[in-house]
């Protein structure tokens, strides 16, 4: 079986007996009950994904996959290819924002060529699995073959499983990747019937003509390809990405080790909700981190039934806002590890 | 001259052109222009009220100040006044979330009685300026006098300039009173027009019924003490606290030395308000971390021009939500430190 399925079969249900516990444990401490808002529902989520009352602080990895998208060819970013590759070299040297982010939050950044069109040769520090260079203008046909899709979801869920074992508790999902806002607003049209229009957006930052460009491309990507949203493997083939792909795979593996996964902004948010649609026991598991300014990421959060923690009017990408959203799951559970009692420390508890 | 009216003439307007400068410095990292949002914005807002086109990590401290309130003989907390002094307790022993969350960023906390009722006898960590044990119950006259809030407000100017000298800079402010939401809701209703109702929220946690009875003691305290807008210092001492006069004092004591002040919910919103009524040069300088459930918060916030970083259902107070947004604060200025430029990383820039 493929490995993406044997990972979806055995994600587990949510504890919610955990998640009770949890709640008593935070009820306990000096403070007014639920004053600390979202952060005591965050400290629950954990322990109910983690299968305990009292998770341990976690330790955090972002996952960032790199790829390249034919649809570029349609004039659709504000940026060349050429920027895939020279990003990919700049988070191995550790000079992006994820990277600084991520140093801030203490976490470890994975940083994956999922099919760069000109990487960046002789680079310590990223993971090679290409499927190719890049995948094809899906203005014209199919981005990649069904086989190509569950090749690029297999990678993903067995990275992510193997961060894992190898000790990671939280995963964070980033990418990169000139054009791939346009494969996110045409998966965001196929699976949830949102126009072109409202599913496009600025991307890294395309003028008026360049989202008409984006706009079009999308239409004909749908007119050409006919996606069907009851087979979500299909429109992932046609529509997605390799790292879009490898992402939906890694939120699998995650899951089915108990390791919840935060997403970033609308494309990171698209490859949780494909992954969702081929598995939808992977749901409980995706932590929205924070609202991105791209048009389609409120709907796709919808899809997801998830509240984002932040607002910080962020459309960067890369895995950046999941790495801030890392810094309040950490303050959620030092409140849970660290606060005193009203019994400890003596406070008269009335019950509020 | 009065300490707290020195620091007011003292506060410098904000630099604009460092604030360009920091903008140009963060528009040649290797991101989309503006892609960080509101981290940028934050990034340039410390750099225009720091001076510097690049200012260095922030030394970090909250403020907590702790007094109790005359108004709880009218049932309006769910909680007994000796919490107040137990609480003040528990910070100098680092249980409470405030202390927690401080640890987790890096900040001091200092602790200040300002006039708790059951103060815990010889704790040590705890900065004693008592103006009383507790102000008088503004439902029968003022809670205290002119010369009161005046002193109390000097306090307050003197410790944030004293912290500015020992190298903190960045304030939080945050506060510990049973009673003080009710003290703070009449100060909006005095200051900004709203309406008891309006301005009266939960607390700690008042049912139906102690929510009424906080509204009716608002009613009366303004019906009795017939504060004028006009007159801030008179609105403070009728319908004020120690800690939030205190709290008042010390943004301006921390404005005059470029030290940029976090506010966390309504309470210390409202002392940020009082302090831009005395001192309209303080605006600047007064950043929203949060936004609070209690009911008045919304137009505190408004008063002061300000949008908050987060939302994330908070009502604890204690400066928590300072301390997370600083959290914030040291993301953006970390962005601004480490992250590659398009030149150094050897990244194509399109100026988009």
């Amino acid at each position: 079986m493929r490995a993406y399925r044997s990972a979806c079969e055995a994600i587990p249900a949510p504890d919610s007996r955990a998640a009770s516990q949890c709640q008593a444990l935070l009820d306990a401490k000096t403070k007014p009950r639920g004053s600390l808002g979202r952060l005591e529902e965050l400290a629950c989520r954990m322990a109910a994904l983690r299968g305990e009352a009292r998770p341990a602080m976690p330790s955090k990895a972002v996952l960032v996959m790199a790829a390249d998208h034919g649809v570029v060819q349609e004039g659709v970013s504000a940026y060349p290819p050429e920027v895939t590759g020279q990003m990919v070299a700049n988070f191995a040297r550790g000079g992006a924002a994820i990277n600084v982010l991520a140093r801030q939050v203490g976490a470890w950044v994975t940083v994956v060529d999922m099919g760069v069109r000109f990487p960046v040769k002789s680079l310590t520090g990223v993971k090679v699995h290409r499927m190719g260079p890049g995948t094809d203008n899906f203005t014209k046909g199919p981005a990649m073959s069904r086989e190509t899709a569950e090749e690029a979801l297999d990678v993903g869920t067995r990275l992510a499983v193997d961060m894992a074992m190898t000790g990671v508790t939280l995963l964070g999902l980033g990418e990169m990747g000139i054009g791939n806002t346009t494969a996110s607003s045409a998966l965001t049209c196929a699976l949830t019937g949102l126009s072109p229009e409202e599913a496009t957006g600025r991307g890294t930052g395309v003028d008026e003509e360049g989202w008409r460009r984006k706009v079009q491309a999308v239409k004909r990507a749908l007119e050409v390809n006919r996606p069907n949203p009851e087979d979500p493997l299909g429109v992932l083939a046609q529509l997605g990405g390799f790292e879009i792909a490898g992402l939906a795979g890694a939120a699998l593996g995650a899951a089915s080790r108990r390791v919840p996964v935060v997403l970033d902004g609308f494309i990171s948010s698209v490859a949780g909700m494909v992954a969702a649609r081929l598995c939808p026991q992977v749901k409980p598991y995706l932590l929205a981190s924070h609202l991105s300014v791209e048009a389609g990421h409120t709907r796709v959060l919808q899809e997801l039934e998830q509240r984002p923690l932040l607002d910080l009017g962020l459309r960067l990408g890369e895995g950046s806002g999941a790495a801030v959203a890392f810094g309040l799951v950490d303050t959620a559970l030092c409140i849970l590890h660290e606060m005193a009692t009203f019994t400890s420390a003596g406070v008269i508890d009335t019950g509020r």
